[in-house]
């Protein structure tokens, strides 16, 4: 019996005879030849079917294959210097194994919705194959790079009764006979972690309510957040761009093919695993801004919007940290700073090319009368947050945290336009299906 | 400046001095010497005060100290044959870092719902921190055993419009104007996923709103879901098992301590690492039943209970697979048997020592008229189902996967008693707080 190989593998049995699933991407042929464009969810090859050397049977059938029918092939593998993937297969045997009548998405062009509406086969086509390949990618890599550093993964319940950041912009349901919300972020409970176990992520799907429609938001995200107990800010943001830069480093050396369908451009991704990153103030940032003369508007203690941060970020070749915002825009549970009243211990992390904020983070509060007046000041249930005080109560420490978005990282990494592609099956406003 | 070690590193810096940041579990103390135990998160040993050997002040301190207030603490690390941690510290310095009044969980005995109320100060103990440790393991070893066999990650949506097994025990909420439901299942998805990439899984948090209150049911779950295109269910049970055996290798091998807390019995744990896993056919198990004499009312063609399964897994050493249930009583998208009308191609992996089902998986059927019938008969929308009939329309191919219950493995693995030990912010049936 022949061996079953994956297209991947095709390296490893150069001038063997092998047997593959696949499905047919493309074809052409002539009377005497037919080259088939071949798939299965490892990588992309070409079958060459020599009309002289096969039976009038699997020759008619390479013919007459259409378009994402699934096959049984048998051949054997040959180098193919012609081929970005450099491997191709001199077919002898093929088999139907499934019908395609019609495939709906042809080799032209097709709007973004009607490929959104057929997200289920769209993700079978080489741009889609290559993205969700470095997602999973970025996904492993984050998985090696916290254990490697002691974390351990404290998985935030997804439905709570209570929310970081007030109420609005939350799903909500009904628990038997209360109500609780979808979680927009598991920081609280990674603190409560992070004081049982030093240092803890989680890494779960998030969910924003937000009636906007950017080409950086989605509805359901990924969300890594880490929180370390014992440690300062400057240590988490030196925690922050080691983990970017081996993210990215890992999809540089275990994605080539991929980055290579995508034309990314490895020189650029390679700046980005240069450490330090640089760190800007929150003022420094706002002066940039008004002398720039494009924000005529800009004034201290406004959040950034993406042209901001996308105008900041062009500025450096690296992602950028811009620290210590006005404690009025950020949330309740930030750190005060030491010597001035006006802002907080934070900062966010900005994606250079125009990707905008890809890490939010900051040192957090560590009293529990400041955190209690806090809460109150921003109108949240007191009793929601009683557990959340205990952190405060009984042994509380310095501790910092940060939370990274991995569609919006993935685009960036891959250079896509819009954060709909880091995902397999994107939520947007007014987009459920499939 | 001192070195800021883990105490799991203690072994790596014997009769150096360090710091550690630290809060104190338990102390006992006489005239002349104070013991102090100590947790870091990443593991916990003895610090040791001799009165005579520090200050007067940092004596006081030591026997001053309160449960679960946070140290910096300095000393000298020996080796403690008499502890099963191995090492202690002898310190010289304590400084204190954050108080602790009246830590609500003594060491004396609490009732279940007073330690679940105050969840985020439990998981700082002992037993709790074992529990985790192994979690975070099998979560890594999962990440570990489906990389190395080629899978990749592809995550299903949480908010869906449509729902595998029927609207029962459903999460609802408003998707903007558009009725959502949090997932059960990620499968369906998982199945276009491995139409595209051929081997993919999931491992993200499901829902069940389900009113039963038993040890092994938990509301918010998380699930492992691979599905591989191209493979039988004989295949299918062999990566099932093999899976298997690499968590429960893994935790043998990195979680020696934990398990040590935690009492656990490694040459039970080893027994299941022995491949292969017997197998034995639903009909058989319902024979097996009915000759028991413990069960008169159980009848060909109904589902087991909890009784039943831990009595079928009682006569194994090992995790049993049940194969082939009656079609009535499973979903509609299983595989029909080849040559019986009244059984599907599927299996149910039993765990020993009482744990029941710990995967759940089949065969899929492939034709997508037989499915479309399916659908219909089960009561489903059609509309809904499109996306996934596509799969079938559009180079159908056979296919298999499972599910795994992430808590209830680490419930049998650990061998606690029940699953809310197994996640670190249990939903139960009313219970949604912290
Ligand atoms: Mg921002
Ligand atoms: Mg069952």
């Amino acid at each position: 019996m022949l061996k079953t190989i994956s297209i991947i593998d095709a390296k490893n049995h150069v001038d063997e005879e092998v047997k593959i699933g696949v499905w047919l991407t493309n074809k052409r042929s002539s009377g005497k030849i037919a080259f088939l464009q071949l798939r299965d969810g490892t990588a992309f090859f070409q079958g060459v079917v020599v009309k002289n050397n096969v039976s009038e049977e699997v020759f008619t059938l390479a013919k007459e294959v259409k378009q994402e029918e699934s096959l049984y092939v048998t051949g054997t593998i040959h180098e193919d210097q012609r081929s970005p993937f450099g491997y191709e297969i001199e077919l002898s045997g093929i088999e139907k194994v499934g019908e395609s009548e019609n495939y709906p998405i042809s080799p032209k062009k097709h709007g973004v919705d009607f490929l959104m509406d057929h997200r289920h086969l769209w993700l079978r086509s080489k741009r889609q194959f290559a993205v969700m390949k470095i997602r999973n990618e970025v996904i492993r890599a984050t998985y090696e790079f916290f254990n490697k550093e002691g974390f351990i993964k404290i998985d935030a319940p997804i439905l709570t009764g209570s929310a970081p950041e007030g109420t609005t912009e939350l799903f909500h349901t009904k628990y038997f006979d209360k109500d609780a919300y979808l979680s927009q972020s598991g920081q609280l409970y990674e603190e409560a972690g992070a004081m049982a176990y030093g240092k803890v992520f989680s890494f779960g799907p998030t969910f924003r309510a937000e009636k906007s429609k950017t080409r950086r938001h989605l509805i359901e995200f990924w969300m890594i957040e880490p929180e370390m107990a014992f440690m300062h800010q400057e240590e988490s943001l030196e925690v922050q761009e080691k983990y970017i830069a081996f993210l990215v480093q890992s999809v540089i050396d275990n994605c080539t093919y991929e980055l290579g369908i995508l034309e990314r451009d490895i020189n650029v991704l390679k700046r980005y695993t240069e450490l330090p990153f640089p760190r800007i103030s929150y003022d420094e940032a706002v002066e940039m801004l008004q002398k720039s003369g494009e924000f005529p508007d800009v004034e201290w203690g406004e959040d950034f919007g993406s042209p901001e941060e996308t105008y900041l970020a062009e500025h450096f070749s690296k992602p950028v940290f811009v620290i210590n915002y006005p404690k009025a825009i950020k949330p309740f549970y930030m750190k005060p700073h030491p010597t001035r009243e006006d802002v907080v211990i934070c900062a966010d992390l900005l994606a250079p090319e125009g990707y905008g904020e890809i890490i939010g983070g900051s040192e957090r509060a560590t009293d529990p009368e400041f955190l209690e007046a806090q809460i109150e000041k921003a109108g949240l249930n007191k009793d929601d947050y009683q557990w959340y005080l205990d952190l405060r109560r009984y042994g509380s420490v310095p501790h910092s945290g940060f939370g990274l978005g991995l569609e919006r990282a993935i685009t960036w990494i891959t250079g896509e336009e819009h954060i709909r592609e880091a995902i397999p099956f994107p939520r947007l406003l007014n987009r459920i299906y499939p």
